[in-house]
């Protein structure tokens, strides 16, 4: 049953700029003509692959295990060295020895997303079918589909049940979407900074960037692979646009205010006098070298399309009948993408479902990004939720 | 002294689209060699023009004048149907007869901004050193620029004191300005929906603008009147991302909530599914056709530079210490662009200053955008306020 190989190097389109996926350091489960994937539109993804990352041991009876669901611009590498940027892992403040997603104590399963750019299918890797890359011929994927991938790969390490499932934003609509989908698979959720739909305005900033990147001559209706482009300045803009949202407006204060760049007065043009734009301007151009622009369209677009409540007659309370999973829910003040009232809307739906949740909003004025960095009281609740979880789920201290 | 004439189909730019400046309707005040415009960049800027409306008549002793500062995207249209998009003036909730700003009563002058593309001189304007447009060749301008410019057009009707200085947003910025830098000829001033200096996020989102602009290859770094194209795709995206921010998330979620367009399922793909997409796409591409794309650079770049404490050692009670001027002072409770908590900062420090100043906090979920929109309780306030100060001035009720 097991069909896990590394990837070697696959180059997965022609021209000047390759979009390499080349994981020597990723894992990569296959998924034949016997297992497609159906997508909720309509369609079978077969084959595809799923590339994704473990830390430490998964124990004898499969009781250890927590999927980590990553982010809209994350990937799997949320605790090793990313294998393109260098950087260290996406999310070293909640996972790693000692940390509350314990590698020590637990297995930890992080997969890059159906619909990705870091090994798993998705609109850059090559169509069967043509033997070029998908471009926007790849079927739009949504949130739950995404989480039916994970269940096929959490099939192949015959894990019944996953102790813990966990994601912040995207990764949290994932969170809840496995507890409404896979209730029985579920024994804890940590549904951080999300919602259980995309708000008007989320949707209007994730249109705005889709716009910029089709925008730009070079995106080529999708086909930049074949023209041997890439939309460098569309998807950079769009970046901007979106890192705009992740911060406060307290945060940008606080860091940058109006202070100038190496400089005291105003050059009166337009470089980039205030240190706020410099930062802008490189989180554009940093993230147009790791991600693929096709899949930034495809991932806000299941943001977008992802609404818990319309998949079961607009009762989001219906979605969570029943339910035993044990829930915590947490957002942070100054979270303006995903406001505490979306986390709100989260327990009510949860209580009314008869669930075990509980609730924590930390105060910070760090803004969405938030959820990723060192917050202590936020740090303190996820390892608390962790414990106590696993002592109900009859989980030890770390062997070691 | 009078220099006052129409414009008459002056055309500013060859190549496929030119930036037409034909406003039958606008005069045009054309300062020569003689009186040029010193810019706080160093440069004086000679020779201008200053295209204004005037509604109502002005008195014998030149006492009801109201100057009505218009925000970033608008212009001197506020009362009149717009000669290029055919639609109602900008600002009648506010101006007409009958209205708050009553041109029954008052001489209101609304002026296109020093910068802009309404028919005062910008960088869309033929640069007289070269016979093309100035493109960014156009010097850098400020709001204390765009004051000084309405300074020398009050000049020209004999004017020395302002019975009142109008504005939100941008114009709220050139009404402090104006207070700040002409005290003794501003009688009263109305700062609505604005902020004494532009914050690292508002900036962080003009940036963004900008970059779009700019990212778009037929922007041609500013010489596209010359190359015959216009940067239509990047500044329709710079347009959406503005667009998102003068508008509150509670605007957005009852306007359009995740209503989809004539349809009721998802198309899964990058249509414009919902309607609030397809109301953006529109916000950008009707914006295109209206504003010149190195105008918005340039206005934009203003309202990042304007910090009146800066000018003052960074004391911004300095800044009104003394004044005369009756203020009012007017936020919105869902405008996350210029906060209440900007609007405080200005009455905090005109109390300081020892000014005489009235705040209201308008509640309503219109977001930014409220200011030009038909907010009862405002319209009451601005009325009440200049009705106490147009007692304070002697002026008495509409002579009709």
């Amino acid at each position: 049953m097991m069909n896990i190989h590394s990837v070697k190097g696959q180059k997965i389109a022609a021209g000047e700029r390759t979009q390499e996926v080349d994981h020597p350091h990723s894992l990569v489960a296959q998924f034949g003509a016997d297992q497609p994937l159906p997508l909720d539109c309509g369609i079978e993804l077969s084959p595809f692959q799923i590339a994704y990352q473990t830390y430490g041991t998964l124990n004898a009876d499969k009781s250890n295990a927590i999927l980590v669901c990553h982010a809209l611009t994350m990937d799997q590498h949320i605790a090793n060295v990313h294998p393109i940027t260098g950087k260290p892992g996406g999310w070293l403040t909640l996972v790693g020895p000692g940390k509350p997603i314990d590698t020590d104590r637990y297995f930890v399963i992080c997969s890059n997303v159906i619909g990705g750019c870091m090994g798993s299918t998705g609109p850059a890797s090559i169509n069967p079918a043509t033997g070029k890359a998908w471009g926007l011929d790849f079927p739009v994927i949504t949130i739950p589909d995404m989480v039916r991938a994970q269940a096929m790969l959490i099939d192949r390490f015959g894990i019944d049940k996953l102790f813990c499932v966990v994601g912040g934003s995207m990764g949290g609509m994932q969170v809840l979407q496995w507890s409404v989908a896979f209730p029985e698979r579920v024994f804890s959720a940590l549904a951080i900074a999300c919602a259980t739909r995309h708000s008007a305005q989320n949707i209007a900033f994730h249109e705005l960037g889709r716009q910029a990147v089709m925008a730009d001559p070079d995106w080529q209706h999708g086909r930049y692979f074949e023209h041997g482009c890439f939309p460098h300045r569309g998807l950079a803009v769009a970046r901007m646009a979106a890192h705009i949202t992740y911060l406060s407006d307290a945060a940008l204060h606080r860091k940058f205010g109006r202070k100038m760049q190496d400089r005291e007065l105003p050059t009166f043009s337009f470089d980039a006098d205030f240190q706020v734009e410099s930062y802008l301007r490189y989180q554009g151009s940093s993230f147009v070298e790791r991600f693929d622009a096709n899949s930034y369209l495809y991932l806000t677009r299941a943001m977008d399309y992802f609404d818990i409540a319309a998949d079961h007659d607009g009762v989001l309370a219906a979605a969570f009948r029943g339910t035993q999973t044990r829930f915590c829910v947490v957002s942070f003040t100054s979270d303006w993408l995903f406001p505490t009232s979306e986390s709100r809307a989260i327990v009510h739906a949860l209580n009314a479902g008869g669930a075990r949740v509980s609730f924590a909003e930390i105060v910070t004025d760090k803004g969405h990004d938030a959820f990723l960095l060192d917050e202590p009281e936020f740090i303190d609740i996820a390892r608390a939720f962790l414990q106590s979880a696993g002592t109900a789920r009859g989980l030890g201290k770390a062997e070691h």
